[in-house]
């Protein structure tokens, strides 16, 4: 039979599945002979079990509690319930990982009106005794019975201003008995009975409560954003109440091994006297620094530091701490390995090794891959941005910090910034391919619609620039150019906002930023990851320019080159619109011969950039009607710029309307209706690499055919793309080598690879399309979606952001497992978003790929999410 | 060693893969030991190994020919190229399936300067010689050299000018000399060499040029149209010539053993004397009836008769022959089964059983299920669609002729047919849900956009109602309420057209069309299909009087009730957009406490047709915008009419669109969003089924959830319907036995299916969206596609009209096999548009799905072709 309860006594530190993370360290450090004040957690198992049995805890649970009560109350010697010995323990919640904050607690439980009276009499303290029951109560109703905490709040208040108290400490013990029982008339009004005066019973329904707490919203949330599993559950740690508000002998404080903001090897923390951990956290006073203990009790503070050194020394790692002290004894209630800054972490990581605590892969196992990115963007200072409060909340789209004045239009950034107006903001409802200019010379770009994978957050994410897309808290006006936010605030062009990309947070106010840093901790820590991962890491990059940042950031090579990106800067796009106003394939050819030389010039910058490295290009993959405006108006305008008349041009665009684009004319489809576009693509490649050489780079050329369904399509524009590469190679009297692959981004593809393996070099999992294409769910349109299935718990991550391993990586297993099986030396990669995401990148090690391939600022965090997977899963 | 040429000798009817139909009957006929010219066959095998090899022959089969040559010349005692005694052979294509007229034919191969001279020597008809040779040269220049026909056609009849001729034999030897010299010399400008005088690269050239037909682009649509696979290739028949132009004693004919327009048991057939075969297609003169042969050589005709006979026994079927008198000598040319019309089919099928001749399964084999539409639909009748010429043609997306006067708006046809117009053709770009009303009166429905799976063509084949569809021939003006068809002739409203929905052609008349009968060995030929299918056939229905059709076409359930098909009526859609409009809960349910009434009406009358039937009724799935109008005009209607801002309903509708709704806000994720929905829809089939069984009904009611991709969103979804339903027959204090399930239309639910079918009952297969998704292809969107990919061979048929296989019947196998081992019981069946495709429904049958469903009017196709798997596959 399982075992739902363990003594403390009974666990251990690798228990942390069973026991949560905070009950298996309070096992540990009781078994370490550490002073824990005593108790007993009830497993994480429970948890689920409870949910499996509608929110109901079983029988035989329920006796294993009151057995380890018993327990409980036997090495103690005190009594639930009794006045003359009573028992009162702390109910905490305490889950695999760590979420600081977003399940429930409940303190002093155990007391009730007869052993208020005891415990009164026997601290001798009646203030005391009755502040206990005060917050016992208003935390129970609150936490248990779910009465809003205001209701008491309120009562307190007056009771204060009754007593003209100015601190809560100003009131007395009969003060606060009329609170207490205040507080009672508050709970029976509300809920329709006393409050519960048994402890058995308060303890369960406890319990309960911090089960529920699991689910509630900003639990879910918390664990969305920090890829926890739902069906985790949350264990329970029972645990003998200490105090540290018995007097000026008594106190609490936490402290961490290391300066958790830096990474300083030297014990850092705070407490406050005569106060409880909820005092600290409430900021009502000031706490002092730790080193100031040592004035207070050096006994309790030399016993600190001996327990901390030794705690570190032994998990390892450097520790976050909780203690109490009362009357003068120390009490540890907590240890964890701490949270903290990117920079600290790479720091700590590196000062282990250096230490000789740790190995190399266990430094790298330390470091979250996503905390690279502060060290990589901009930050606000934290003074500033601790005194900000965010006026609206959208999507983390792309990290980073931002401030400026906003522009509405992309050509309004544009020329605010060719005016000198440095710090630029663009905000749009969406943006599309043709605000790409706008997005180029903006700080920050703020977006009211889209996910984390729409135009918007890829297109920044890519530049590195700060995003916030998705924010339906704010209401935007593109025409009227102003937007107005949560509170009713209206912003116009020109005034300050601030963006804060990493926390998707919009900031009404100029803040400060401050740039980046790496040092010297980061580069040997990052040359570390390099040596132990299997997985090549690639960038998706389409200039010159991203590809030499990619490099910089350690990049091996480009997964994904879009060359419609090339095409959308100003001097470009006409010649693009006349290709696809063209009426017959002359015209159209005619039309591409202008564009061939830039795209020929582009390639070649990136081959030198990528000197001795593979550059994958993709075909023109999108539907041609991005290029062409719709509006009714910038149709009239191109119409007369290109000399054309109006309702042709507006047939031409009403004519490649499609009811579902993202289901259209677009990839391959393009390539085999037009193969004239193919052919100009592959001379500007196979061109600029002769070029490329000739001026000394070594290149590697990929070309990449997107969109592939049937492998008879891919052999389609695959002999066009063979037939022109060999022919410019043969007029030129040069030899090359080339691959030719595909994007594996259609179900129909991944299902049959091993057909379409038969004329691919290499595939390159298209993520993004795969995904919504296996979810039917666009990218675009999911916003309201995911918010419902987020709140209802049907989604617990957003599966354009991080990979759904068990629908969408079934067919890239099934892919990877059928192209291999065809043609053994396939090369495999993956250039969606997930490309820089972790779990999916774990996944891509997992499953054999043999590179990721994702946004430049993005390289870092696929380095050392590459070396995690093969430290964890072996090479 | 593989075998690429066969004598007929060498051959027998069961090698048709290898020899095509053709040679497999010339040699089964020469073991047989009747009078067939001797020959050889070039295997189909050699045609995709022509392919394979880059369109060469490879130098073992040219030796192998070389070789069966030889042993024709010795066989027969003539040579290639010897004046003195000359062979003389046709070469004729020969695929395994018949495809008339669709590759080509070369004759009298083998004669050059020198031979012809040997031939009017040995004839003693010179005319004869120079005719043949002429006709020669222009058919190898035609269809091998691909030097166009016309420069021949204009020479021929520049001579006949000259000598005042008016029918070619009226040309002399000596003019037929003068147009061989023309012809010769055309061929030489065209080529730039001289008519190749060789007779053994003449065949060869041939041989090739028959293999090269086989992937012309009639050859590519007619496989198309008739699910013929393009690597199968065809076979090429080297004969003998045979001639019945050589005088009065020679002539050529076609028979059938039984009448292939009535399936009557008696010969029947044409012949002309002293006529080659193509002179009898050319129609110059009008051939006699076979009886008349009699008349004409009476041995030849008794002899023919009993060959005919023979050969229908030996065949045990309608034979379809060719054959050719030369000067007296009956020579059998090509046997095979006939062609038939549909009511022919069946009769001949029933009568076959009832003489003895077949048993019923192979009686039931010989029918081609989609021929029975012709026996459920209109049709024109045949002389007057004989005599007309389509304007245009389109995709046969619902079969059945129509005729009537044109409107261009729903409303106006409505408008129309109430003022007592009957025949009404509806005539729209695309039809959208709000054109419901103007479909159902209409007797045909032209569209100019959408596939065959759009929305115009899934609800005609729904009604029932004749249907050509993606018409891009014509161009629609529905504002200035015209259309042009393809020679620029103007249709006006209330002009006359008719449509061929089985062909897909516009006719620019009107066309007088006779009613379907069905008569009694339909019904016997049914009930055969009936005992031996395994598949169970539902029908897709969603109102009581489509469920009523069904079941007299023989459905036996409803596989798919959509009941969103049900709020477009006039009367409805003002409550459905009151319930769309609503701000909050409250008002949505009050908005669906009206709709309440009416969906329970509509389950009532729909319970009761199908009596002792399971119905499936899926909850509501499309997209909530499809219910508001978009244009500008009509939403200021609207508002007007609902009493609202325009402002604001502007604002709804425009927050409603999406940019891609196929992968947007529709199916479970509408009912989890509101789940008021759900439950209204919940309590109205539960009531539903209530008050029916109160009136006798046997009610077998299955709920089924849309586009599930998660087992969370029908996890969700399914507590709503099963609170509510539960909570209805409470109240109502009844039991009843329903079930809940799922569609499988999502990749991921196919992917995932075990899980999926933890919470599902049953599993019906949505192969429309599947289909779309897992191609990453809009059905919308797909029309220019498709065609460009059948003209570029990448497709060989429309994935949307025929189950692709190889990857979406990968995921249908997969989550068969999936869900069967989650839930040994689970329920199959496929709802999507393939399950009326013969093709599709043979899959589902070897996938072990349990039924069927498919529009009432394919019902009786999908019994057949049930049959027909489970006798081709066992049950």
């Amino acid at each position: 039979m399982a075992k739902y309860v363990y003594m403390f006594s009974e666990g251990n530190a690798g228990m942390k599945n069973l026991l949560g993370g905070k009950g298996a360290n309070l096992a540990e450090m009781t078994g370490l002979g550490l002073p824990v004040p005593r108790g007993f957690t009830v497993t994480t198992e429970a948890c689920t079990r409870y949910y499996d049995d509608s929110e109901a805890i079983a029988g035989d649970i329920l006796s294993e509690i009151e057995e380890r009560l018993a327990r409980l109350e036997s090495d103690i010697g005190k009594k639930f319930g009794n006045p003359d010995e009573p028992l009162l323990v702390s109910v905490r919640s305490g889950a695999r990982a760590s979420m600081p904050g977003m399940m429930d607690t409940i303190l002093n439980l155990g007391l009730n009106d007869r052993v208020v009276e005891g415990l009164a009499r026997l601290t001798a303290n009646e203030r005391f005794a009755y502040d206990s029951y005060r917050r016992f109560i208003q935390m129970f109703s609150d936490v248990v019975m779910e009465i809003p905490k205001s209701n008491f709040d309120k009562a307190l208040s007056d009771a204060k201003e009754r007593r003209g108290a100015k601190y809560d400490t100003d009131l007395t013990a009969a003060d606060l008995k009329e609170v207490v029982a205040a507080y009672k008339k508050i709970f029976s009004d509300h809920k329709g009975f006393d409050f519960p005066q048994e402890p058995r019973q308060q303890l369960i329904e406890a319990i309960k409560a911090v089960f529920r707490s699991w689910n509630n919203d900003r639990a879910i949330t918390y664990r969305r954003l920090n890829d926890i599993p739902g069906d985790w559950g949350t264990a329970v740690n029972v645990q003998e109440m200490v105090y540290g508000n018995m007097g000026d002998d008594s106190g609490t404080g936490v402290a961490f091994t290391r300066n958790p903001s830096t990474g300083e090897r030297r014990i850092y923390g705070e407490f406050l006297m005569n106060a409880q951990g909820e005092d600290v956290v409430a900021g009502i006073r000031t706490p002092q620094s730790l080193d100031q203990l040592k004035q207070v009790n050096e006994a309790a503070y030399n016993q600190f530091v001996g327990i901390a050194n030794k705690l570190e020394a032994h998990y390892k790692d450097m520790q976050d701490m909780e203690f109490t002290i009362e009357k003068g004894k120390l009490f540890m209630l907590q240890t964890r390995n701490g949270k903290r800054t990117a920079a600290a972490a790479v720091k700590i990581a590196v000062d282990l090794v250096s230490e000789g605590m740790v190995s190399k892969e266990q430094a790298i196992l330390k470091v979250e891959p996503k905390q690279l990115d502060a060290l990589l963007h901009p930050n606000f200072e934290p003074s500033a941005l601790k005194a900000a409060k965010p006026v609206a909340k959208g999507l983390p789209a792309s990290p980073g910090a931002a401030t400026g004045k906003i522009y509405f239009e992309a050509k309004d950034a544009v020329a605010a910034f060719k005016a000198g107006e440095k710090l630029v903001v663009l905000v749009r409802a969406e943006t599309s391919p043709e605000d790409i200019e706008g997005m180029n010379v903006a700080q920050g770009i703020l977006t009211s619609r889209g996910g984390m994978t729409s135009h918007a957050a890829v297109v920044a994410r890519g530049m590195g620039t700060c995003c916030v897309a998705g924010c339906s808290e704010v209401t935007i006006s593109e025409e009227g150019k102003y937007f107005i936010d949560k509170a009713g605030r209206r912003y116009g062009e020109g005034e300050w906002i601030s963006l804060d990309g990493s926390a998707g947070n919009v900031y009404g106010e100029r803040l400060p930023t401050a740039e980046s840093t790496q040092g010297e901790d980061y580069a040997t820590f990052m040359s570390w990851t390099d040596s132990l991962r299997r997985l090549k890491v690639r960038t998706n990059a389409d200039t010159p320019r991203d590809a030499a940042q990619a490099v910089k950031f350690g990049a091996e090579g480009i997964g994904l080159c879009r060359t419609e990106h090339m095409f959308f800067e100003e001097d470009r796009i006409a010649a693009m619109r006349e290709m696809i106003v063209s009426k017959t394939e002359e015209q159209r050819r005619r039309a591409l011969d202008k564009i061939l030389p830039m795209q020929r010039k582009d390639f070649e910058g990136i081959f030198e950039a990528m000197d001795g490295m593979p550059v994958t290009i993709r075909l023109l993959d999108p539907p041609l009607h991005e290029f062409l405006p719709q509006a009714d108006e910038d149709i009239k305008a191109l119409a007369k710029e290109m000399g054309m008349d109006e309702g042709e041009l507006r047939d031409i665009v009403r004519n490649l309307h499609e009811i579902n684009p993202m289901l259209g004319n677009r990839g391959c489809r393009l390539a085999i209706i037009f193969p004239e576009i193919p052919e100009m693509q592959t001379r500007a490649i196979i061109e600029a690499a002769i070029n490329a050489r000739a001026r000394g780079a070594d290149v590697r050329p990929e070309i990449m055919i997107p969109l592939v369904g049937d492998v008879k399509e891919l052999k389609y524009v695959k002999n066009i793309v063979k037939a022109t590469a060999d022919g410019v190679l043969k007029a030129a009297g040069e030899r090359l080598d080339y691959l030719i692959g595909t994007m594996i981004e259609i179900p129909r593809a991944a299902l049959t690879a091993d057909e379409v393996a038969q004329e691919a070099e290499f595939f390159s999992f298209g993520t993004n399309d795969l995904t919504q294409m296996a979810y039917g769910l666009s990218r675009d349109d999911a916003g309201r979606i995911l918010d419902e299935y987020f709140a209802k718990k049907i989604f617990e991550y957003d599966p354009t952001a991080r990979l759904d391993r068990t629908g969408v990586g079934k067919l890239v297993e099934m892919a990877a497992r059928l192209g291999r099986q065809a043609r053994p030396d396939i090369h495999l990669g993956i250039c969606g978003e997930h490309g820089g995401d972790p779990s999916s990148i774990e996944f891509c090690h997992m499953t054999g790929l043999d590179y990721v391939s994702c946004s430049p600022f993005r390289v870092p965090i696929a380095r050392l999410a590459a070396a995690q997977a093969a430290i964890t899963h072996g090479a």
